[in-house]
């Protein structure tokens, strides 16, 4: 199996709901650094797996919509917990849609999997992975 | 699926038994950065993996019993070589143990897999993984 | 020159106000990974540069005072952008303070200087430095 | 399952044909730094997955066949592109074999799987893995 | 002192001339994480040492002109070994230039000393810093 | 000023001398990640600040005589705590004698100053540095 990652990252604020969350229950925020890794068991004629280029505008098409803004305020999680692991669940479902579209070229329709990593300070992460297809 | 991971180390003093560890059959010592990710297909309702409080909590009570010692003292190591892979399945065990037994909470009994990485330098580390149930 | 940094981290929101910034006027947040840097001439006769308990400490003592907050509601920054830059340099302050008053023991009387470091992101952090004394 | 991970680097230039590479088609270069991750269930008497000095011993002596070259003239690659991806397979096809032959002693021979992972940049890498056997 | 620090990598090929070099006397190439830190006594209004955005547009323009090249056949380097030493100065003589001349705006005019770090693998790193005025 | 940095490690175990350490007073170890930065003001003709296959070997000799080994019982430290800070300090002193008598070449005695880093885990390190002459 080959696989292929490229990284960026936000900065975003949220607050969670929930006494389990503590301190967290306030307004605050992350820099959340950003790995997406895509999976195919073959490369293309070119030897690529997704055209590097394409998948860094679509990983960053994808941010732009969550990048130096509140989640508190995003419908697209109204109701829940901006958690690491929900945000991660989040932006793979976007990048998994764009590999399934058409969005990251040939190479991304045969990506069968994808994971999704990311780092909300240096000793803590969560992902999400799952088969794409 | 979705993982989480948290982050500790420990500054422990061992010695190898076996011409194959060379210089390293000499009492010397390691710093070992930890690495936990909890893996479960699942989030609750709040939308978190486990406790990352907890998680956390329940690591460095694991590694307290480790941390400043010397491993050739340990009756936990007794007659055997305290490699990386040694110690990482250790830590694993009692980690597996603690998501069972419920020091985890509700989450830790859901985590379905467990691995523990240990980096010994900036070059080499060694992790087990395996199904926790 | 010796020196001894210690690291840690807090997790904050805030906004900027001023045209120069951008989306990031918008309220948004960061992980600051923070290391503190002290530096003095001399060791004491332990062979220490200052107790890394007491400096992990009273770090940590001055970033609960920021950490899981909006720092566009804390009074010790109205009126003011907390840029990297500025949020270092409150740090250093302090931690400077810190050590002059004595909460760092006759080590953190002894630091000649001391260094703020924030990083924001991976690709980008900003830090202050300046003589204590 | 344990694993075990040793990492070094090459300093390469290639160039790409295709339009899909961009500025790639120019003649360019690469630091990769390779970590190979040999997988086992089962660790020997001594604690070992594979002794780890003729593991670094073996991925130098492969590395050292592409070190400080201009992969466009490696025969080993004639008519290919020396992507990430390709470069990560071809490490893994010697190593793997090496393991096999019985260069990294018993604990090669029972290694079950292997992954070779190349990081290109801070912001890009790619890794091929698969059973070894 | 204050200073902030941006981040960008370039990927080029070059040879050196000498038998200092040994094996690296052969077309090979880098990967350049670059870091560029900027220092002033003294932030703006806003808070700022320099516009970020600028800061990093600016280093981006700079890199353009060595990405993705052979830097043994760029004219700016005939009749020079392009060290590690040698391209972080490089670097740094057209970063000082667009400071002084206004790219980096107000604030880069305030900067007093500037500092290119480029880092070649992940065991070996060179930089050159001075006073810009 | 240029610089030149190098990276090793060593793997030691020790013991501390003072209620001040805590649970350090037991024998434990660290894996210390070291950097050697070399400074000077000018390139030779080749553009280089030193040979950096020679750094390399110098920095590896030194580190040979610590490494895998338990510093409570190695002469040099006898009656003195091998904390971080002291043992960057020896390794500099020893550096510092190589630059000086010409075992880093005629770039070794161009060398004016010197910084010795320890790393002893992910949140703490210390440094020495001084002028060399």
């Amino acid at each position: 199996m080959h696989s292929l990652t490229v990284c960026d990252h936000i900065m975003i604020a949220h607050s969670f709901r929930g006494e389990a969350f503590g301190p967290a229950q306030r307004l605050h925020g992350a820099t959340y650094a950003v790995e997406a890794e895509f999976r195919a068991p073959q490369l293309d004629a070119l030897g690529l797996l997704v055209d590097i280029g394409l998948a860094r505008r679509e990983l960053r098409r994808i941010l732009d919509a969550l990048d130096y803004r509140n989640l508190d305020d995003e419908p697209d999680f109204a109701g829940r917990n901006t958690t690491t692991e929900v945000v991660a669940q989040h932006i793979w479902t976007l990048l998994a849609q764009a590999c399934r579209g058409g969005a990251l070229g040939d190479g991304g329709k045969r990506v069968t999997a994808l994971k999704v990593l990311l780092r909300e300070s240096p000793l803590a992460w969560a992902a999400y992975e799952a088969a794409v297809g």
